[in-house]
């Protein structure tokens, strides 16, 4: 996945209460992503408690190892917080009142009457660190160069971090080490396992061209099958075009289509431009997705949803020019599960599926809500409809 | 949170896949949970990928400074799977097959004719491990002794490691450390926020007993309050009883209560036998969290619900002896929503309320849904009821 050059990384998710399972890290699992979407070789993650003397020693260890540690967490006013003390142990540096940060805290809080004297630690930097801009939170970034490698320090509330990375860090990190953006084309299927996809596709996934990779996902919502290249994306056209064809109508999509989007705009092309919900034993699964969506022109609108449990009194849906029925069963044997889907447009017709989804738990629900919306691709148009 | 003579451990969770950031590490959550419940201290996690030597220096490492190493994943079939093989390199011993193990490969996949030769793999050991029993999956986990320390080997798949973790390697681990369990008592409160809770619960946060803990935990279902010790559970009760008259009507139940049991249970004393939701705003929020609850005796039974999107048609909600209305606003500055609820039951009479609460996305949804159900138990019962 990465080649020899590629320059190498650590992270250190640093809190307590993560080591108390109190909170999952998902810091770790987004950076890993942007990491790997960005050419740097993730080479581990180790999540430390508050604790000064061990965060120094993680940073030693990984400024010593890798190229790019990433650390979140731990930059908060409390005397909890300790990443900052932590960093300039390992650096053997001194922390002293940044002017422009000071000033920026005094700003924040509305003058040095209003902010909590705590949070002048916050102003504090070592020689090394230029601070890092955080627009939506009280905890300055820092970018330290320094140990034998670069410390990128960020705030462990996820909203922070992921902005603070996306606007201020990722163009550091690229300008830093020349990276070359990675380029990927994924193509999504839905009702078709992982293993048949690959028994379709056959020698694409191990040869998908000269610096291509190949990758293969099983997610809620369909396997996807993802190219990617470091080099020109000229060469990603040849193996999705192969895919396309070798995968026939199992595919809903490419790219940032989702099994929603598919749906409202078959929908909006069969005429509809409403969409109402009815679903059971699903939770709710089907309407928490449509509504999640967010609307775009050239699709269908969804105006509402009913939840109607197996057995209760029959209830009419929120009235709309196509209505998607979908009804989850129990699950039988070996995890498998039947789906009943129904979409009716009043003017045009009606047309019923079975499908079977694998899976359990939320898994199984949000399975069957896209086995409903990958069947409205399918069944359009509608046999009534001109 | 610990005493001095706690057993440490480290996590090490192992796969490729993880530093790839395409699986989200949710066993090393539940591991640090569940450690922290037993008396462990968790002194470190680390994600590496599936690489025989930095495996082996991990473990080595790993032996060196904690007592007991958990490690999940790299336990399959195939030969990215060398968790087995970095262990053996730790400790400088020998795989060889065991034959226990063999005869259950062997007759787990019917005879040596159906069984794929590589997982034959999983039939081998060192010296220094015993099996652990694997009732749901192909590959056996490892108990092994040596390098100065306990090191525990299970599968990555979560439900697997969950089952092979709770029936085999709690109860070992209990007997070979003598542990004492953790007894909590958590009190449960919601609308108000956690400073709010801090102010009046005063020095019990801080001195909540002898032997006791006391944590202070900010949820969507509300701030918690949780006591525990590993001593004489009947000192949990007097802090228990304390922050119960201290919070009033803050607080909403205890322990395993849950918002949507007790306004189902507010309902059914009010009379009201069944319940049906309206929502917008919310994204279905209130009928996910009411229809993923399990129904109990004694409690109003929830029959179905209705998402209508703001504007959109009105809509007469499934027939039940109660309805519950939420409806929740654009955010407005500083993250605030407001959030109107309604309750009415036909034969009882009708009560209106709005609440404000914070926070953005998915927490934000869920957080309107709890409100509403929070509000049943304050408005019950109603003006018009006898």
């Amino acid at each position: 996945m990465t080649d020899g050059g590629a320059p190498t990384a650590r992270i250190l998710s640093i809190g307590t209460e993560i080591l108390f399972g109190e909170t999952v890290d998902t810091n770790a699992a987004h950076l890993a992503g942007e990491l790997a979407r960005l050419g740097l070789e993730l080479r581990e993650v180790r999540q430390l408690p508050d604790d000064r003397a061990r965060i120094a020693e993680a940073f030693r260890d990984a400024l010593a190892a890798v190229e790019v540690v990433i650390a979140t967490g731990g930059l908060g006013p409390t005397h909890d917080d300790v990443t900052r003390e932590g960093l300039a142990d390992a650096l053997g540096e001194e922390l002293t009142p940044d002017s422009a940060l000071v000033e920026r805290q005094l700003q924040r809080f509305g003058g040095r009457d209003r902010m909590p004297e705590s949070n002048l630690r916050q102003a504090l930097r070592i020689p090394s660190a230029q601070p890092v801009e955080n627009p939506i939170g009280s905890a300055p970034g820092w970018w330290a160069e320094g140990g034998g490698g670069v410390a990128v320090l960020m705030p462990g509330v996820p909203s922070e971090m992921r902005r603070m990375w996306a606007e201020q860090v990722v163009p550091r990190l690229e300008a830093r080490f020349a990276l070359a953006p990675l380029r990927t084309r994924t193509v999504k299927t839905f009702g078709i396992g992982e293993s048949a996809v690959v028994d379709l596709v056959g020698d694409l996934l191990a040869a998908p061209g000269p610096q291509v990779e190949a990758g293969i996902y099983a997610r809620d919502d369909g396997v996807h099958l993802r190219f990617s290249t470091r080099g020109d994306p000229a060469a990603l056209r040849e193996p999705t075009t192969r895919a396309l064809a070798l995968l026939g109508d199992n595919v809903y999509g490419t790219d940032a289509d989702t099994l929603p989007a598919v749906a409202l705009r078959s929908l909006a092309t069969a005429s509809c431009a409403t969409l109402a919900s009815v679903e059971s034993g699903t939770d709710g699964a089907l309407l928490t997705i449509l509504s999640g969506h967010a609307p775009v022109a050239g699709e269908a609108r969804f105006i509402g949803g009913l939840l109607v449990l197996d057995g209760g009194p029959q209830q009419p849906p929120p009235a709309a020019d196509a209505v998607l029925r979908v009804r989850l069963s129990m699950p039988g044997s070996l995890g498998r599960s039947r789906v009943g889907v129904a979409l009716e447009a009043a003017s045009h017709g009606f047309a019923e599926r079975e499908v079977r989804i694998h899976g359990s738990g939320p898994q199984r629900l949000r399975r069957a809500a896209f086995a409903a919306l990958d069947a409205v691709r399918r069944v359009l148009p509608l046999p009534g409809s001109g």
